[in-house]
């Protein structure tokens, strides 16, 4: 869908006086607003910055809190809503001495406490290079945000630390630095929400997964600088493929984005670049199916589905009723089933008995109808369903659709007392975890109704898991107030979010139960540990990250090769019947690069209720010590686990 | 003090039948009680664990919850007094299969339930040897502690990991194992107060620091093994000066011991075991006075007090006019300024003016006199109080001790205005920071009334940081009500700490405020902004540690030589003015072997109020990597910044 984008332009106005043409040129070219330093470095403000201590007038004494109007650049509220300011580059709250570092600070809060005054939309201010630099900047802005104000603070980075490479830092700074040092600044801020990123993008884009770990940040704003900026054949400035990639992906979260034109741009160019980021915002990569259904549940959270304790009602399932692969992956299992099930020869006196268990509004029937249709088999089909809302809908379907060929009977499928048996046990019971909807203890209690050698669709479905960073959905989880929040899972379409490995597989539950040995139906244990679960899963990771949760899929095989899956990597295309699964960390782990971060992940039950419990350890491949003896792997951090005894969030049976 | 101590012993009852009788043998030779399996390895119960799957009884089913009778060691109420329970060894919830460990669980859980109903003081239940076998003992441990009852549950591990290092697990562990697998189950059980630990020694004690560490657990029990005795020359059963060392650390924190006395020690001879232990517990080691003092205060938080803003109440002065320290360094210190300012010669003819600001009910008062008496020195003297309180007990100290001479007079030291100018201006505003009663800003406030030359005394303090694990004082600050608790400093003893490392002065404060170039008196800026400060130190621990805060410490310069200091290194002997200070973080952090640490503390004002803030980051020294250009340290873990603004602790100004 075309967003309309707000696009401003950096300039560097050094007194009034330039800056109120200098806006005007701006709106003239198309731009809505400009970025620039609010006060000039006049003889007092900077004096102590540069070491002229005795020309330096004390900042913090009363007399002297106000700016004077010769130290002020933007001096007028009405260019207010024209503004973003950038906070003085000279201001080192880094600094070694006290009064210096005071100094600055002064500045920074004059200046802040000014944009406040005039209602600027928000401050920039500069993340510093070097990890040692960081508290001071971060409390800084911790202080800053603490009195949150109408106006914003963005801290501004660049993607890639070209300054912080070449310059003579270069001794304690590696390719991640700036991330590492972002990353740093958002734990000594306590992942506070209100802390927005500013990312300058450079012309040499990280790779790939550095990229997208950028592009989970909280990000307010995009820079441009020109070195990004190419010429297409015509002159005009244009991106590469991949910058205009990032920049597609951000418009559709909002992000402003701010161009900065160097000199030597002509007057008449200046129009283009932002003439460039509309015409990119007008024009976004089609949606796909799925994106379309879902707009608007991006980074959402919900609760997922309770369907075995609370009835559905009819518009969930007319949503889901809408997905355009399920139901056509459904009817080629029962399909193929029915061939495998009745020889050709057989198919005129041969009735295949189907069992719908959870039947709700009747589309799978309808799918086991037009597959027996095409298989040219006989059926009788059954639709059990216990939701009584749904079973209205189910009897007006058989007397209008499916012209009285189905039974239909309302009841809880383990609770159906008939001597009748299915050869084919047809369910839709699946979550975005797989199990999560108890799929498993439902079909132990429908396989009664199957015959010995019956065959249950779906046949099996496994659950997957990776290690999620998303600074959106921490907040949002943090945002609830249930004092659970951080210890439920939510069902969510992943968008700000960086997965920070493969997707693992966990467990599978496989129907109908049967002997590994003799491959005979068995019973189901009466106290349901047989669909407990525990898996530990290793993920290897090369990048450092911040782990805010861990990310939940499922697949499944209906029949045979008939699949169904939600995997990002084998993902049924334009199927959008489920959103993956989150479940959070109360407490942010950072991950450093090179680091083994295992999960462990509990499906737990107790008779009356199923749960989760998941808990994250850090590990390094440890050099040798000389300390150790010898050893593997080497303790860095731990999680609680969470959701214990499913205190906090469960799913009833 | 001398403490009563409950000892047990360890046997291996197998049935009902043997137990009785093993019990009444423990009460003859003195113990309070036994330590036992409560069930046995019945068939039934361990054929699941034995692999023999045919032969099992599922545990889970309802039928089967109950024991009979022959799977029951301890199967009588009366004996519940005298019984701590063991967990059954061959129950191991790491197993690999499913219903292995459901099994295991489920043997664990109604090992709990019969022990829970028969009131059984405790369970001890084994720590796994290896890391990766943590997180599911850590389950069941937070399971249990759930649904805490009367009875706890204690998880024994040895201070070395000597089975682990022998064993085929010697490829996967190193000697801090143990200590490593502990960390990890209190990470996993989100630092829960009530997971305890039942420690038990090795012959070879692990060296003073990991020892150390070892003690700052919350440890319920210890046990001593048969392998800690030695014999003495009569034969009896002692222990080595070392782990007497430890018995007796432990025994002033009420810890039980369990003996273990395995064969061949003959009947006679079990008796003397617990016969040395209560003589140990009969004669601790004497007191020191500062112990004396303080009996009972060990790991109790105190708010720090707030003398400016607050009238101390006469039981307060009273306690701390009993130091037999402070006064007598005081003393001197005066003593050496008035011989140092007036000759000799001079003594007969100039008279030093002294003013005591902040004199509460006198005792420097008197010191200053004395002092003067020793010196031959003429003096005039002032005692400066606010507290009207206070003030009154001055006048009779004038009237009734001092003969009327000294001038008392009741104001605000900041705000007396008065012609009169001190030689030597005595002050005791310190607390266990140094700074942290706001001595620097009384002082600033009380220069004026100082000669140019003047002398303060004190001349100059300086506070010091040093990182500090303890889960008892992490548990004391957990349990305080105040939202606020974990970004609020404690005044407290240390008890059951460990000192990561050693500490290191954070930033001086000297008086009076003198120009570095001119060494003229310079008047205290209006907005106290030259009281600010802000350090980073840098501590490089060689073993593991989870961080539960942050120790502050203080020394002063009362005048040249003559000092305090509350520092472990250089302690004032005897002196218990002051405990040390503790700055909590709200998360423990698990700072692994071979990191750095890093302490950013900051002290700030705003003209109303200071306040301390301080943060931490863990870094490693970095090893050379594929992705690193090059760098010297690496992010690895980082706390919030505490006390942003202080929103949450101050001192009033």
């Amino acid at each position: 869908m075309a967003k309309t984008v707000r696009v401003g332009i950096e300039i560097d106005a050094a007194s009034s006086a330039e800056l109120g043409p200098l806006i005007e040129s701006a709106k003239q070219h198309g731009y809505d607003y400009v970025t620039t330093p609010l006060t000039n470095r006049t003889r007092q403000l900077a004096a102590r910055l540069e070491g002229d201590a005795a020309a330096a007038v004390p900042l913090g004494l009363p007399e002297n809190r106000a700016f004077s109007l010769d130290q002020l650049v933007l001096d007028r509220v009405d260019w207010a809503s024209s503004v973003v300011g950038r906070h003085a580059a000279w201001a080192d709250v880094t600094a070694k001495d006290t009064a210096d570092y005071i100094a600055a600070e002064e500045l920074l809060q004059r200046e802040t406490a000014w944009a406040t005054h005039l209602g600027l939309p928000a401050m920039i201010l500069a993340l510093p290079d070097l990890l040692v630099d960081v508290p001071s900047v971060a409390r800084y802005v911790s202080q800053t945000i603490a009195t949150a104000s109408y106006t914003q603070l963005w801290v501004r980075a660049s993607t890639s630390n070209e300054a912080g490479i070449q310059g003579m830092a270069a001794a304690t700074v590696d390719e991640d630095g700036n991330w590492e040092c972002w990353s740093l600044l958002r734990l000594l801020c306590g992942h506070a929400p209100s802390v927005a990123l500013c990312l300058e993008l450079t012309a040499d884009l990280p790779d790939e997964e550095k990229l997208d770990r950028w592009l989970a940040e909280p990000i307010a704003a995009v820079v441009l600088p020109e070195s990004v900026w190419l010429r297409n054949a015509k002159g005009y400035p244009v991106l590469s493929r991949r910058h205009q990639a990032v920049i597609h992906r951000l418009l559709s979260r909002s992000v402003e984005v701010i161009v900065r034109a160097e000199a030597p741009v002509a007057e008449a160019q200046v129009a283009h670049y932002q003439q460039y980021v509309r015409h990119l915002a007008a024009n976004p990569p089609p949606p796909s199916h799925c994106e379309a259904f879902a707009t608007g549940y991006q980074d959402y959270l919900q609760a997922p589905l309770q369907p075995l304790m609370d009835n559905l009602e009819s518009s969930t399932y007319q949503v889901f009723e809408q997905d355009p692969v399920k139901y056509v992956q459904y009817e080629e299992a029962v399909y193929r089933a029915l061939c495998d099930r009745v020889p050709d020869a057989a198919a005129s006196e041969t009735t295949s008995v189907i069992m719908v268990v959870g039947a709700g509004r009747g589309p799978l029937v309808t799918r086991c109808l037009e597959a027996a249709r095409r298989a040219n088999r006989l059926v009788r089909v059954f639709a059990i369903e216990k939701n009584p809302n749904a079973y209205v809908t189910l009897q007006k379907m058989n007397k209008e659709v499916w012209r009285e060929r189905v039974t239909v009977v309302w009841t809880d499928m383990r609770e159906w007392d008939t001597e009748e048996r299915a050869d084919i046990l047809v369910s839709e019971l699946l979550g975005s975890f797989g199990d999560n909807e108890l799929s498993p203890e439902c079909l132990d209690g429908a396989q009664k109704l199957l015959k010995e050698d019956g065959i249950s669709i779906p046949a099996s479905y496994t659950s997957f898991i990776a290690p999620l960073s998303s600074a959106k959905l921490h907040a949002e989880v943090a945002a609830l107030p249930s004092p659970s929040r951080h210890e439920t899972p939510y069902v969510v379409l992943f968008s700000a979010v960086h997965q920070m490995a493969e997707p693992q597989a966990i467990w599978t539950f496989e129907h109908p139960l049967r002997s590994s040995k003799t491959h005979a139906l068995i019973e189901p244990r009466m106290d349901n540990k047989h669909n407990v679960r525990y898996s530990r899963n290793t993920f290897t990771l090369a990048q450092a990250a911040m782990m805010h949760g861990i990310a939940g899929y499922f697949d499944t095989v209906l029949y045979k090769d008939v699949t169904l899956s939600i995997l990002p990597s084998t993902a049924s295309e334009g199927m959008f019947s489920w959103f993956p699964i989150l479940f959070p960390l109360k407490n942010p782990i950072y991950v450093p690069s090179d680091a083994i971060v295992d999960v462990h992940f509990w499906r737990r039950t107790n008779c009356k209720k199923t749960w989760y419990e998941w808990s994250v350890m850090v590990y390094e491949p440890t050099a040798p010590s000389f300390n150790v003896v010898s050893s593997r792997r080497r303790l860095i951090a731990a999680s609680c686990i969470h959701n214990v005894n499913g205190e906090s969030s469960w799913i009833g049976l």
